[in-house]
C-alpha cells in the first residue's frame, strides 16, 4: 500500500489533529466523538451547520468547516457513516438558539444514523431539521443508496447555506435555499482507477489497464457502464451529455461548471477537462458564470473526476460570492 | 496509462486555454509562445515576475500567475525546459519600464534557456535579472543539476517578490528579498510512487510495492536512498530532520511549515504529516507561525511528498501574508 499510514485505526483521528493543528485559531477537534468544529461555535445569532459521512471524502467535509461553511464536520471511519451517538453529540455541542442544520448525501447507512440521531435531538426539544443531497444523475438505487446518491455537488449546497447562515437566515429559510441548490445541481462521476482504503490495504475492486468505470460512486460502487479507455474529450463529452441533458441545463442557461478531482488525478488534467467542458457548453449557448476546478469530494486516491453543473438565479449566485474562510487554502 | 489526455502533443496547450478559460478576466494564453500572463501586464510602476520551468509540476507555475505572485509563466513541455526563444519572447512581452525578473529553479536545461535569453534581452536594452532557487537539501549535483535543485521551496519566493513588487520595489530590492527567501528556505521530498509522463505512457522509474525513493527530484531524478517503505511518521520524521539540521532551524526560530504533496497523494494523508512534522518541531522549541498544505509543486500523478521550512523574519512574514489572486482557489 503506496500511503502515508501509521496504523489504519489512527488514520482519521491522525488526519483531524493535523487539521486542528494548522488551524488553532478557527477550529478544533473533540476526540471523544471525532469531530472538527469551529471555535466560534455555536452561535445564537447563527443556525448551526453540520454536515456528516464517511471520511476518505476529503476536503469533504472535515476540511471546509469555517466561516461561511460548515460549523462542524462530523466524520465516520473511511466510507463508514460516522456512529449515530456522535452525530447527537455533536448536535448537542453545536445547538444555539436559531437550530442545527444538518447536511446528509444520500448513502443509507448516513441517513440512518442521522435520522435517529435527529429523532433524539428533537425528543431533547432541539431546533433540528435535516437536509438531503442527491445530486448524482449516473445511477438510481445503488449498492449503498436508494435513489440517487450525494457527491461533488454537496459544495454548493454548503456554500449556500453556510453564506445565508451568517447572513442570519432562519432554520426554515436555509431548508428552502439547501432544497432549492440541490434541485439545479447535477453530477456524474467516473473512475480511471480503484482507491485503497487504508485498513483494507488493497484496491477496492478491479479495473483493467484498457477500462474505466463511467458513473463510478465517490465509494467505488458500479456505475453505468465499463467501458474502454478513451480519450479526455470523449470522456468528458459523455459526463458532461449525461447532466447536461438530466435537468436539463439549456441553452441561454447561466451555470456553475465544477471539475473535480477524486483524489489521485493531478489537477493539469482537471483544467484539460475544464477546457474542453467550458468550450462545449458555450457552443451549446449555456454561458458559464462561476468555475471551480480541483479537488472538493474525494475517493480516497482514486485517479478520476466528476463534472458538476449548478443553474445559477440571482440568490445563488450571491451565496456562491459570499466570503468563506476554511482549512483549505493556498496562501 | 490512466490519465485524462488527447494527443499527448497537445496536452500542455490545452491545459493552458482551460487555465485561460476559467479566469477570463484577470489571465491569457498566448499560444504563439505558449505562455499565461495577466491581462494588465506589463504595467510601467511595477517590476515583471516570470517564472520558467517544465510542466508537469502543476499548480506551478502556471497556475500562480495573478495579482500578488507571478506576471506570466512560461512553460516548456512536460519535464522539458522552455525553449529559449520563447522565454526571450516572453521577457519582451512582460518589459516594464522598472524591468523584469526572471525566477528560474536550478536545473541546467532551464538555467541555459534563462541565461541565453537574458543575455538577448540585455542587448535590447531591457531592464532584467535572473533568480536562482535551490532550496533542495537531498542531494548536491544530480541527473540534471550542478548544485542543489530548485523546488516546492520555490512558492515562498515567488509569494514573496510577488507581493513586493505589487507594492512597487525596484528590481535590485526584489533580487535581495528573493535571494533572502532562498537562503532561509530548505525542502525535501519522497516518492511512494514513480510518475508517467502523458508522452511516455509508462511509469518513469520502476519502484518496488515495498520500496520509497528518500529525496525524490521532481522529475524523478534519484534521491539520496532506496529504501524500505516505513510508517508516516518514520518518512516525515526523517525528511523534517534532513530539512531542520541543513540550515539549520533551531529552537526559538519562527518558521512556516509546508507539507507539498507530489499530485498522486490525497489531502488526508497530507494533514496527517502536517500534524505529526508540526508536533516534532513545537517539541524542539521551533514556532510554527505560518502552514501551507496541499499541492505546490508536483510531479504529474507521482504519490508523496515534501516538506520545506522558511524562516521568518518581520519582512518575510509580511510579505507572506500580503494578498494574491491566482488560478487555484477554492470558492
Amino acid at each position: 500500500m503506496k500511503k502515508f499510514v501509521n496504523d489504519p485505526k489512527n488514520y482519521v483521528p491522525e488526519m483531524l489533529q493535523g487539521i486542528a493543528l494548522a488551524n488553532p485559531e478557527t477550529l478544533k477537534y473533540v476526540p471523544e466523538y471525532n469531530l472538527i468544529m469551529r471555535t466560534d461555535a455555536p452561535r445564537d445569532d447563527k443556525v448551526s451547520i453540520v454536515q456528516g459521512s464517511g471520511s476518505g471524502h476529503e476536503p469533504a467535509h472535515v476540511m471546509t468547516v469555517g466561516k461561511g461553511m460548515l460549523d462542524a464536520a462530523c466524520p465516520g471511519d473511511v466510507f463508514a457513516a460516522p456512529p449515530m451517538e456522535y452525530v447527537y453529540e455533536t448536535t448537542k455541542l453545536l445547538a444555539s438558539q436559531k437550530g442545527v442544520l444538518l447536511l446528509v448525501n444520500n448513502y443509507t447507512g448516513d441517513r440512518m444514523a442521522f435520522d435517529m440521531s435527529q429523532e433524539m435531538s428533537a425528543a431533547d426539544g432541539m431546533n433540528v431539521r435535516t437536509l438531503i443531497i442527491d445530486d448524482d444523475v449516473s445511477v438510481k438505487d445503488s449498492t449503498y443508496t436508494v435513489g440517487r446518491r450525494g457527491v461533488a455537488g454537496n459544495f454548493f449546497v454548503m456554500k449556500a447555506v453556510g453564506a445565508a447562515s451568517e447572513q442570519g437566515a432562519d432554520l426554515d429559510e436555509l431548508v428552502r435555499i439547501g432544497e432549492n441548490v440541490n434541485s439545479v445541481t447535477r453530477t456524474m462521476g467516473m473512475a480511471l482507477t480503484a482507491c485503497t482504503p487504508p485498513a483494507k490495504g488493497s484496491p477496492l475492486f478491479e479495473l483493467g489497464d484498457d477500462e474505466m468505470e463511467m458513473g463510478v460512486g465517490i465509494h467505488g460502487e458500479p456505475g453505468r457502464s465499463r467501458e474502454t479507455l478513451a480519450s479526455a474529450n470523449e470522456i468528458i463529452d459523455q459526463m458532461l451529455e449525461a447532466v447536461r441533458s438530466d435537468l436539463p441545463y439549456e441553452s441561454g442557461d447561466n451555470v456553475a461548471l465544477m471539475i473535480n478531482g477524486l483524489g489521485g488525478t493531478p489537477i493539469s488534467e482537471l483544467y484539460l477537462l475544464y477546457g474542453r467542458a467550458h468550450q462545449v457548453l458555450t457552443d451549446q449557448g449555456i454561458n458559464v458564470r462561476r468555475n471551480y476546478v480541483g479537488e472538493y469530494c474525494t475517493s480516497l486516491d482514486m485517479a478520476g473526476a466528476s463534472v458538476t453543473l449548478v443553474k445559477l438565479d440571482d440568490e445563488i449566485d450571491g451565496l456562491l460570492s459570499a466570503p468563506a474562510e476554511i482549512a483549505i487554502r493556498v496562501f
